[in-house]
């Protein structure tokens, strides 16, 4: 394993042991604290972007991934309200979710405490160093991160000026650690800290994810990968159908919880599809449909098998004919990543039938896809949407952030 | 991938789907079936099992290992003792663990809900079997066992009469699947198994736990490893303390949440090391003790380095004397494997300390670390006790077999 990354995770491992310990009240401190040197420091950081995106530009870097490199005074801006944000939210470590009387007089109470070192892998956006940053400082978790070779720069001032703002307070500044090495080997090596680790989170594409969760050793959460859908059922009010898939198609199209393919029950096929299609193509949405789709809207692409699969993150969306609400679960459950899932229908029993067979970290009757996250859900700040069973499932909020522990107060208990 | 594995994911993921809608009551009747039968076919099991002894006994395996692998009338009723008891247990799927409605009106409900397919990984223990497929059967989960190859004659005799107890009530067979190629590589390909599995187990050793932490790419539980600790402080009450170490070393020395060191303030050396040492050596426990120790009981053998960090499983117990809390909280950081610790004390800020310092998925004040156990904390039967810090920590018990969904409750909410 690189130096670098033993060396960082042993400094991690003692910031975690302070932060355990630590107070709410001195940790949003910390948070406001480098909300406002974030702002101040405002030129240091855009010059040091400025080598980043020269650098880019050099290697032919442009487009959505050279803006996604970007710093200016608004992103700077906003990554310092995140962090004041997230000062204001209530810490949910210390608290005691529940405590219990033994009959022997043991009192067993089970406690919100800090995951411990939390690493984290992303990509080209320097935002994240300091909301992972912000999100991690607040549950009393040290950070270790690794971003992307392009954002090297930025990251590092970022860090800067996140350490001064923790030494400010007296707390180590190890609790927030920048890798330096960023070449390839630096990322698996990553996968491989345990006893250093005790969670690694993957942000950015599918790709990435796949990598982390193949090759980590670490516990990892895999959040964000969404082939989300919206069946309407025969018996649904079409009218909320219509307004329901074209908002999670079309409200913000390049997220996970927006919808990708709209199933249709085959009862209400002749009114529904020209009337869906009509609304979706007057939002600039291409639509991929199945034969019968086809028939009744004949500007629709015909979709292939790929479709039902794909993730477009775009203004296109796949649509399919099924014969019944069993049908559309097992569509979804073939080709579905789990994500967010909505039936829309008046009918009470495939209501509660869809959301019992559905298996989904969220599961919706009536509304929109776009509903799952971490504010909507009245959680506050969110790292990312976990799709996965174990330990988080949904938005991934400053709660799921922590660990547990069992506190027992006893008077001399021994186990007969 | 083994082509076993590949067919048996499938079917398993098939039975998910069916245990995934079916009520409480119809899986407690086929618990109470299994129980029935195992009984039942008693004569049956046994026969099984005496291949497994009689090839066991020609490989030239003996002592505590035979007897593991060994059935005998009273094991086959306690695994269907086992199964009635679970049966009689509250199941946790389908319990809304909180619901909110936000203020557009949407419900958002948090639901249990079993987590899909479960592997579990063991050594020669047969009745792991039964156990095994009755904590995932109860919460909704359907299993792929895979024993070790000493046990497989007796593990395919159980599961035999499982899948009839399955299928007597119309549960799909594969629900419970035990794998028959026990080979090396049946056991690195089950790691890789993501898709088919949520979650994998390893039960038995620190080496198959480990083996299984570093290569599985499917989510892992640790489960079981514990380097366990007594703090005996200067200001306990030193007769509870004599009780409680004694209790915690030698109540059954054989498991995880026995304690192997003792760690004595420095104030209370001179009366307190010679009275534990000589509870300890009435019970028949070996000490190596560090020099303090070895000058009040000379007949401690000197503890080396490797002592603090040795799960002895046995009745040997470590002594090193301590400085202060503090020193007593380094050593369990460094050396403790996070499971079970204890600080005795009248001291009232040194027992909030030590809860809030410790890092332990249990963390006890005045009582015998014997306790962190499934039953004795309330949760009932248990697959083992987790010393990791997602999804479960502490006595893995029904609850920590489940994942949750959000299910949304809307009427016609779209995201504005």
């Amino acid at each position: 394993m690189l130096e670098e990354l033993i060396e960082k995770g042993k400094k991690a491992r003692g910031a975690a042991a302070f932060l355990r310990t630590v107070s709410s009240a001195e940790k949003n401190k910390v948070l406001t604290g480098a909300a406002g040197r974030l702002e101040i420091n405002l030129d240091r950081l855009l010059e040091a972007n400025h080598l980043d995106i020269v650098a880019a530009e050099k290697n032919d870097i442009k487009g959505a991934f050279l803006d996604r490199l970007k710093l200016n005074t608004g992103r700077v801006k906003s990554m310092a309200d995140g962090l004041r944000e997230l000062a204001a939210l209530p810490d949910p470590v210390g608290e005691v979710v529940s405590m219990v009387k033994r009959p022997n007089g043991l009192m067993i109470g089970k406690q919100r405490v800090p995951i411990g070192v939390i690493g984290i892998i992303y990509e080209s956006r320097p935002n994240v160093t300091a909301d992972a940053f912000g999100l991690c400082l607040k549950t009393g978790n040290a950070t270790v991160l690794r971003g992307g070779k392009e954002a090297i720069h930025s990251n590092l001032a970022i860090l800067d000026v996140l350490q001064e703002a923790l030494v400010d307070r007296g707390f180590p500044g190890d609790a927030v650690q920048v890798v330096e090495n960023t070449s390839r080997e630096s990322a698996r090596d990553m996968m491989r800290m345990n006893g250093y680790l005790d969670l690694l989170i993957p942000r950015g594409g599918q790709g990435l994810i796949k990598t982390v969760v193949e090759n980590s050793s670490v516990p990892v959460i895999e959040t964000g990968v969404g082939n989300c859908h919206v069946f309407v059922d025969n018996q649904a009010d079409q009218e909320k159908a219509i307004a329901i898939a074209v908002n999670a198609k079309t409200h913000r199209p390049g997220v996970c919880n927006a919808a990708e393919t709209l199933l249709i029950h085959t009862g209400i096929a002749a009114p529904f599809i020209p009337a869906v299609c009509k609304a979706m193509a007057e939002k600039g949405v291409e639509i991929r449909g199945d034969e019968t789709v086809c028939r009744y809207w004949p500007e629709a692409v015909p979709a292939t098998k790929d479709d039902w699969a794909k993730e477009y993150l775009d203004l296109i969306l796949a649509v399919r004919v099924v014969g019944s609400l069993d049908e559309a679960v097992q569509h979804i459950s073939r080709y579905g990543t789990g994500h967010s899932e909505a039936i829309v229908t008046e009918n009470y029993s495939k209501a509660q039938a869809f959301l019992a067979k559905v298996d989904a970290a969220a599961v919706y009757v009536n509304a929109s896809t776009r509903f799952t996250d971490g504010y909507e859900f009245g959680f506050g700040a969110e790292i990312g949407i976990s799709t996965q069973k174990l330990h988080a499932r949904g938005p991934l909020g400053l709660k799921e952030l922590t660990s547990t522990k069992y506190i027992i107060y006893g008077n001399g208990q021994i186990r007969e």
